[in-house]
């Protein structure tokens, strides 16, 4: 058989195998994964280099399916690879199977999960910049694209991106079958709109017919030899391709074939190609030196803003943790990652203003093992929030800081507060979400970060607040302090962050009043102190929390689902966000907002008189 | 004085005003608005047509200041037309003041709330579109744009989409001051690689000096002489421009002016310009016919699913007022938008996958006093939570309704599955979050939608669900529906959408084992209806929620917040989807998470049983 010959065949193998997946499972994608078979086939039997018996070799290249939706042919190339059965190919979007509607990395050859268009390319990016700049190795990283998602803007921060970088390690293949989800596309088969997009973007442009294996042939040999630049394959193609009942036919987006046998008999029946995909030369990943970890220390009394701290400490862990990467929006001189930057300039990567390509490069940059910290203010990782999401679908292991949190900013106004980010980060799968009120506890924190599993979301703010911990202390995660306690207490009052100096205040002018109030500062909202919690709340009888955010989803609402079980329940007032913020100094702001110590000390006043009534 | 020294004098005015605002202030963006100064002299004296008495005018040009920190120059302009007085021009960014650190519509001549980067492009793009497609009005749109935020994915949706709807109605002035908050942007003054974007992206696009008077004049008047599509104006300019202490230095962003008054000196002295700013022939807005409304009814018992019932009463509702338009992120087909695009092909704005541009287009559009509703999948409106918490600080009405929420979505798996939208729509300032059962509680909702103010957001379901109300069944927002109730309740189980199926399945079993439960249907998730939870439970003492979602920001944990501050609080189970789904049945997903009937039944018994312990 020629190579002409076998891609062809292969090319047909994994149409079949897309439709007979599909037709197992009465549901996916078929259409959209013919479209793109012969494009796969030349790759996966000439050019990837991948060694399916151990995925986690460094020199692996990278395969992202942007257009997750194709998982049919995903899993039918994992199968003409050897890696998975004909059998288990079957289970497609079973309950239980690996083989979920869309990829995930519960297959060990799927780096993320894709099913949100418009990421797979982005987080692309993130991988080639470790390949580039981090690892030092030679794999290549192949992001196959649709062309209904180079309509969402990341992808075009994604073109920016690799363009600045230079990333010539990188091969983007736009399958142009013209046809979404309900019709046309915006450009459909005009291969130039992309092209001339692309060029524009500095980036190396190849229109070819994608089901041509010899013009598929030359553009990959052309890809691999672009040096200084990425390069795009743009493949006219057709959706449905090989089988007339669904080829280049509108409506038939995402369902099973009504006829799969015949499909499978006009594509030319079944076939068991094997292809012995071909494996890079072994070679160990760059690595920087490490070192004990030497937090950055503050003295008690001292206004330090937990920003600030949040950059030293960074910088720290970066001298102990050789794998320490960090990239910012733009903003490094505001979330101060610009003292990693100057510790570590080859560790830091300025995303600009582009938050959703920022938290992709992180996905990327963690896929090799590298341990990303992303920062840009709080408010802005709302940008990302899908990213986020889908990177919690990904299994990804980052660290996100957001600074400039809550009204306590002041004068620049509600577009620079965040008031959603306690709600927007507790509600991803198995994220952590962190909120120091003081510089060492920060310091300490960010240090936890390092070694945390999963999402973990730090929050800063923007004043200098007084340092109320000793350099010593620790804060696990998942745990609470109490910072005032006695055997009178008649009501706890729970903060975090800004509001933790607030409570102190109440709680000196509840003093004032002959009221003893517990200050528990929860400085883990999740997981949070359910325990500690509960106890305070048991033994005081009272709660009053207070958060910088949105009644919504933050702290307060943590804290209620935390006592939710307890039979004895005292009576809880939930101090938040009132009503839209406007500009001002931050204690008006505060103040307006009912979160002050003033706010705290009457309601906790309230508490505690309702209940001596009789 | 000549049009070329009245424009350089006013350009020098709008600086020294700037200045003057920011040392007031002390804090602002005064560099940020000297680089821009002398585009928008020229564009207010020439070109701008506005009636500053009338904000209203439904001829007014929109000018919208996407680098929204340039406030100062926004102010400025509004002294030099005689809106503001200089005295309130110093009262930029005090507590109390109409002139917010980065605009506000607390302003009457300000459309849209900026500074989130990034987003007053696509916004332009909407209210350029609700220009040409629906008022019909001549009124030209200015969207004011940095070059940082051309980093920004949502501007090239913005590029993208204005070509394609060939909005020659709108002109991008970009500022291309070199200079970002922390030093070079990523094309400096590269000015051609804008260019070439832009052309990319078929618009008109002209490189000018802009601050070049006449460069300046030329160019307004060729933008507004080019049909059939958007133009952009490139313009080099310097940071900080006609100050030798601030002039293209770095390091200087959002401060004040360490000397403001040399500064002033430098730039010639206070000047007390006054531009009697021209005003457009009056018009009134094309209308398209309303009628009465009669909503889709379903039949007690047939299976409809809940996004085909929005589909309908959108169309329904679309019929009954003119004013309703709708947008899709190319998925109408799947959110049941292609109803209302076939009733109304008028008022349909195809989005395709850009969920940002969807959301800012609705923002646009709302601008004009239509009324969108937009819709995709819920999980993608993750995609646009920065739009939708800049709309809400933009004080905007518009609807959204997200499909395909949570893990009843079945194969598909996570990456489709919405698990974190109440959360992220209950985090939003005054929003309404909505979350029916049943086609005809649908209805009625979407018809209540018309009507709201500020954002609301509907959640519904992909499978077909049973109709358990009738078509005359009434459900004021705010409200809940109690669907099984008697005086023996021991338990009450809290479901909203898909859960409500199970609750009922779940007091049935319970029924069996002589448990009676109390079944609320919670379908106004925010605001809630406190009051009837609070009764509920005080009546039978015991509450399971169960929702499909994150147990973070949900159903359950508003819940919990309406009864905190109940001194009698009984114990809540919450249940809530307790890890990453994957791919599989409805039901067995259901299980899976920990939120079917049996899951709820086996709640609501260990609920009664404690009690029942001595």
């Amino acid at each position: 058989m020629t190579d002409r010959e076998r891609w062809q065949e292969l090319g047909q193998q994994l149409r079949a195998d897309s439709v007979r997946a599909a037709a197992a499972a009465g549901s996916g994608h078929p259409t959209s994964s013919m479209s793109a078979a012969d494009l796969m086939a030349v790759l996966l039997d000439k050019y990837f280099r991948y060694d399916f018996d151990q995925p986690e070799n460094p020199t692996n290249d990278h395969l992202v399916f942007s257009k997750g939706h194709a998982s049919p042919l995903v899993y039918s190339l994992f199968k003409a690879a050897g890696a998975i059965t004909d059998e288990e190919l079957l289970t497609f979007r079973r309950f239980g199977s690996r083989l979920e509607g869309h990829p995930t990395p519960a297959l060990p050859w799927v780096d993320v999960a894709t099913g949100s268009l418009g990421q797979g390319l982005p987080i692309a990016v993130g991988i080639a910049l470790a390949g580039k700049e981090l690892d030092r190795l030679p794999y290549h990283v192949w992001a196959v694209c649709g062309d209904s998602e180079m309509a969402e803007g990341s992808m075009w921060e994604a073109f920016e991106h690799a363009a600045h970088s230079k990333l010539d390690n990188l091969t983007a293949i736009i399958d142009v079958n013209r046809l979404g989800q309900r019709g046309e596309t915006m450009h459909g088969w005009d291969l130039d709109s992309y092209i001339r997009r692309a060029e524009a973007c500095d980036w190396h442009a190849i229109a070819i017919d994608g089901h041509d294996v010899d013009a598929i042939d030359a553009a990959y040999a052309e890809a691999l030899g672009v040096g200084d630049r990425p390069t795009v394959i743009v493949a006219r193609t057709l959706k449905g391709k090989g089988v007339s009942a669904v080829e280049d036919k509108n409506g038939l987006h995402g369902k099973a074939l009504d006829d799969p046998e015949a499909a499978i008999a006009e594509l030319g029946g079944e076939r068991k190609l094997r292809i012995r995909v071909a494996v890079r030369e072994p070679a160990e990943p760059h690595a920087f030196p490490g070192g004990t970890l030497e937090l950055p220390q503050y003295e008690l009394g001292d206004d330090v803003a937990t920003r600030k701290a949040y950059g030293e400490a960074l910088a720290a862990l970066g001298s102990a943790d050789g794998s320490v990467v960090a990239l910012d929006g733009e903003v490094s001189n505001s979330t101060y990652s610009e003292i990693f930057a100057a510790a570590h300039p080859e560790r830091f990567f300025e995303m600009f203003i582009a938050e959703q390509q920022m938290v992709a490069a992180a996905v990327g940059l963690q896929v090799r093992g590298w341990k990303p910290f992303a920062s840009t203010f709080a408010a802005f990782f709302t940008r990302a929030y899908d990213f986020i999401r889908m990177a919690a679908v990904s299994r990804a292991t980052m660290a996100l800081s957001g600074s400039h949190a809550g009204v306590s900013i002041g004068e620049d106004g509600p577009s620079q507060m965040a008031l959603e980010d306690l709600a927007m980060m507790r509600a991803v799968g198995g994220s952590t979400v962190l909120y120091p009120c003081d510089a060492n506890q920060t310091a300490k924190l960010v240090a936890a970060m390092g070694g945390l599993e999963g999402i973990s979301y730090l929050r800063t703010t923007r004043s200098a607040t007084p340092v109320v911990y000793g350099p010593d202390e620790d804060f696990p995660v998942g745990g609470s302090r109490v910072l005032r306690e006695s055997d009178d207490d008649e009501v706890t009052i729970v903060g975090a962050g800004i509001t933790v100096v607030e409570a102190l205040a109440a709680a000196d002018a509840l003093a004032g009043d002959g009221i003893s109030a517990r200050v528990v500062d929860c400085y883990s909202v999740k997981p949070i102190d359910a325990e500690g919690l509960r106890d305070a709340a048991s033994a005081t009888g009272a709660v009053v929390t207070a958060e910088d955010h949105w009644p919504e989803g933050g702290l307060g609402e943590a804290v209620l689902s935390a006592l939710a079980e307890l039979d004895e329940h005292p009576a809880v007032i939930h101090l938040a966000v009132a009503g839209m913020p406007a500009s001002g100094k931050p204690a008006e702001l505060l103040a307006a907002a009912g979160i002050d110590r003033r706010h705290i000390a009457d309601a906790a006043r309230r508490l505690v008189r309702a209940r001596a009534l009789p």
